[in-house]
């Protein structure tokens, strides 16, 4: 794990406590620590605290400045969230892109996202200070993110933008297909013992092991679990009735 | 802008309705309407709304179930979100991939993720109706996500999966998996035939049967092949060995 660049969540006049402590914990969580408030509404107060649920450090060593130019001031590079379509033709990112640039360039100097009002979102004129407005991607008929929703967002692109490449699907761990001639011995035993209880017809085979063969071929049986069905198959050749209580039989039908 | 898929976000005995309502406001914004409640500490109530913040159609039409079989009875693919490791291996996957493939498998049918409740997370139990585990990258030193950012970062991820369809492992091309309860049907039949040939000790059921759930849940079997399965099943209990030739029997061992 690389360690987390110097990007600043920058919370322009938010109006909620609670709010701001939810974003506190969404930064921690991704590994985020500095916290700017642009002319709070209320100070960080026991809601935000509470919201914070153990991020309270990022709250306490929050910096509350009077506007977007002091918050940005020493800023190489300045995102925007915005969830209003603007008039002003500005370069727009999505929430992925925008993480990905914000990482690049903080290596070369502190880089802050700016997050407008839970009501009225930014003014163009901090708009302004912004290099990229950035886009989270929601459904346009319900579009208003909640404030720390957002800034969850956006952390978390910046935690996966920093451990890219991203690891992808990638193979089971602890999970090794037995090699492929112990599944077919299995499947020679399976076959046996179906056909001496008489669910299969010797002489009509073909269809029934060509899907149970691909049934466990997609299953990908590892060792442990071959031993296991064998061990089925073993138990139904030659049941051990003792631990199991009656074992039902051709009688009761 | 294709249209959203079945996937529902199903919350496991969630106890504040406040993360209630954050959730249903973040399935809204990313697109996604059916929630559902597995054995909620309290219904939806005033606070749930109030955080719903205009996704209370959401929460008013959510389903709500006793226990999570109930949840992902009909759901042909079941993820369940986990921040701590397990001893037991399932196979995991990133909030990315995952949304990946639940888009994909949501094609065949409807699509289940489960979040556990807030404190305590989902039992193991839980787990194993899931064919993957979800990992979102979180900070290790701070890695307890509010519930509705966990909801709000897996359904973000979701859209960004409608918008840009990854290429993907997706469903085997006509391969429609089974739903969930007939899966389970067959499981408890397995269980129970196991048990009467004395393999499975009914005193120590547990970890066999968690073995062979996980096995079969990641082969993901079919309705004709769980007919077939649960046809074996039959022809234990009931040998027909006229088509088969000798039965092996107890004598004979």
């Amino acid at each position: 794990m690389e360690s987390m660049p110097d990007i600043r969540i920058i919370l322009v006049r938010p109006q909620h406590p609670g709010n701001i402590g939810a974003c506190a914990r969404a930064m921690k969580n991704m590994g985020l620590k500095h916290l700017v408030l642009v002319a709070p509404q209320r100070l960080p107060d026991d809601e935000a605290m509470a919201r914070a649920a153990g991020a309270g450090d990022i709250l306490s060593a929050a910096t509350i400045v009077a506007d977007v130019g002091a918050a940005v001031a020493d800023c190489v590079f300045v995102a925007a969230t915005s969830a209003r379509a603007r008039t002003i033709a500005w370069p727009r990112l999505d929430a992925r892109a925008a993480a990905s640039v914000a990482c690049a360039q903080a290596r070369s100097g502190p880089v802050g996202i700016l997050f407008g009002a839970e009501r009225t979102g930014l003014t163009n004129e901090e708009v302004d200070y912004a290099h990229v407005l950035v886009q989270i991607p929601v459904d346009p008929g319900f579009a208003s993110l909640n404030l720390a929703a957002a800034v969850q967002i956006l952390c978390y692109e910046i935690r996966c933008a920093v451990q890219e490449p991203a690891p992808g699907p990638g193979p089971e761990p602890e999970h090794r297909p037995a090699p492929q001639e112990a599944l077919n011995g299995f499947l020679q035993h399976l076959e046996r013992v179906i056909t001496a209880i008489g669910f299969l017809n010797p002489h009509h085979p073909r269809k029934l092991m060509r899907r149970l063969t691909r049934l466990f071929r997609r299953a990908r049986p590892d060792d442990n679990e071959l031993q296991i069905l064998r061990g089925i198959l073993s138990a139904i050749e030659h049941p051990y009735p003792a631990r199991g209580g009656p074992r039902p039989g051709p009688d009761n039908t």
